[in-house]
């Protein structure tokens, strides 16, 4: 059985051309970039090679990117690292309900060390409303972190608007592009955000591997204490091989990332409209076009999440309950409940995210299976039954 | 020219059979191992099995294995985890004047957050006295951090009998052991410790994964926020190939360190005696038995470390001028200067650290070497001319 793998927003498959590119630096060019000898500066060119190609990707200077060991601690850098060098200002942040856990967690470590944390809401597309961000800002504000599009519902956030009100009132605007950088184009400049969240295994990078991108001239404290790599903003030997295949990640996604992400928008359309053609009392959550390219995310009413997830895995084919770091807690997620969804309803969504490797059969193995699996859960359901 | 590295305690070549280990979860395996259809939960199986390599490794159990992104931030984990999980009994740390970077700037960053940070000496030979431990600690010690061995010097410290000392009044007690894990055996009961940093890169694993061993039921919060993954206790989609890399190295070292330990024990041997044979006005710093088995730390006076570290690398020679991690640094290293070496003895220190691809040869290339090259370079000292 060919499996067709349909969670990119979970993680994707390295590309073969980044295993290509990493694979010298692990037994050839394996030196430590610290070192001034010849191996060293080996891997110290091949660093700067890689964080060239990421900056160039996002709009900044090569200077701006920080080397991280994924989403998860680019988003960490960002927020404690803006609370510990900027509390001499203020000890409030501004973020919205729908962030990603690393974010809602790194807020709430802060809030236990005397940081002030405000969270906004979202409408029922999950669009936050730029002058709620206004509305929130306090002389004490010091960070606002709005997620660039959300993991779950693929909800694109009117980021350069917020990052607008961001530069006028002089707070530092930080954003987690986790699931958009690689995928849409982008432009820090454009945004007008002064941080911003990159994880490479999300756009064909190999995990362990991230970026935090910093505007020159913003305040940061070191999540890492230690040797001096990074402009002395992120200690620790640098992982070569991972910032080589981040750098080759990016360099490919800049070439292809506007075509492809068209085609995908083809076969997201085509999949959200088979579903809703066969099944019903489903809805799609997420904004209907201000959406990535590859997501739907459906609630189906009267089953589990977790039930279509297992059958549709038992015909081969992979897909999400919603965020992969929660998908092992019984909670309806967070990032539902913030968009009205009853938690009946939340409790029954699963989650497509399409890749490069995915085609046109593949949509139509899902709008052949899903319909079918729906229809046999739905006869045992217990919610059913209750309401017939 | 073919080249011989003699800095394997700044980084290791990737062990060619741990590449062949983490290449099939790049590409194919490239699940998340948070979600629950059968892509995750291969990479899952991979990750359980690395952690319980590395577990028999230093003799834990696996369910005290963190996986981190290397030895820095084990390191920081360490000091900054145990640090906020326990400020409610104290806020006093006790460490040593020749621990690596990563513990001195973690605590350093801990000093401006309110902690008392205790700094123990060493004698010439860099050996912290288990007694200066015992009077340090007060009512408020709530760690203890002592290196394992200097990856400087070599020396290896008295880690049981500080350990029995921290157990016995009941302060946790941490290890930096990223010198010493896959080179020589050890196992965390026999060393009485708490927590235990590990590096994957320094033993023949890949860069960008390491672990922290920390016993069952010690307090300690993260460092990273966000999904559950670690038992909650290290946010972020696990490094799959990174780990699987990890416990690959850690199998291939329990089976070849004993024997290769000897090995290069003597090779490192034959390499001080012959050095100290043929150059006049050398010193062996760090302990001359108590010391890594790999490691050769002299200082040569009247000349500079880097002019001779420039003239090996000339001859195809790697080796180093003290810790990679400030190597870019012009500051004499902090640890020789602990053991009493003069300043301007420390600014001619230099490093070889041998590893498994080196033989007798290379050293004898080395001893045909450097002594010619130190004789050039004092016969162009200016240090000398002035005491002539």
């Amino acid at each position: 059985m060919q499996r067709i793998y349909l969670d990119h927003a979970a993680t994707t498959p390295t590309h073969p051309e980044v295993v290509k590119a990493m694979l010298p630096f692990f037994t050839d060019a394996f030196g430590n970039p610290s070192n001034i000898y010849s191996y060293g500066q080996e891997a110290q060119g091949a660093l700067e090679e890689a964080r060239t190609k990421v900056a160039e990707l996002i709009g900044a200077r090569s200077e701006e990117i920080i080397f991280t060991s994924g989403g998860t601690e680019a988003d960490n850098l960002a927020l404690q690292g803006i609370a510990y060098a900027n509390e001499y200002k203020g000890n409030h942040i501004i973020i919205t309900s729908i962030e990603h856990h690393a974010v809602l967690e790194a807020c709430k470590f802060l809030k236990k060390r005397g940081f002030i944390i405000a969270y906004l809401p979202v409408d029922e597309y999950g669009l936050v409303d730029p002058q709620d961000v206004k509305k929130a800002i306090t002389d004490k504000t010091i960070l606002i972190s709005v997620i660039h599009a959300s993991n779950e519902v693929g909800t694109i956030e009117p980021i350069s608007e917020i990052g607008k009100i961001a530069k006028e009132a002089e707070v530092y605007f930080h954003t987690d592009a986790v699931q958009t950088v690689g995928h849409i184009p982008l432009n820090v400049d454009d945004l007008s955000v002064d941080l911003l969240s990159i994880s490479g295994h999300k756009f064909y990078g190999p995990k362990g591997i991230g970026a935090l991108y910093v505007r020159k001239g913003v305040k940061l404290a070191s999540l890492m204490h230690g040797g001096g790599q990074e402009r002395r903003r992120r200690a620790g030997t640098e992982n070569v091989p991972g910032i080589v295949g981040l750098g080759r990640a990016a360099e490919i996604a800049s070439h292809e990332m506007s075509k492809e992400a068209e085609r995908l928008a083809c076969l997201r359309d085509k999949l959200i409209k088979g579903l809703e053609e066969k099944i019903d009392n489903i809805r799609l959550n997420g904004h209907p076009r201000k959406r990535l390219p590859n997501n739907v995310d459906i609630s189906v009413d009267f089953i589990e999440g977790e039930a279509m997830l297992l059958n549709l895995d038992l015909e081969g084919i992979c897909a999400s309950t919603g965020s992969a770091c929660s998908s092992a807690s019984l909670e309806p997620s967070h990032v539902l409940l913030a968009l009205g969804v009853p938690p009946e309803q939340a409790h029954g969504s699963l989650r497509f995210t399409l890749g490069r490797e995915n085609t046109e059969e593949d949509v139509e193995r899902v709008l052949e299976a899903l319909p079918r699996i729906v229809a046999k859960l739905r006869a045992m359901s217990p919610f059913l039954k209750s309401i017939k």
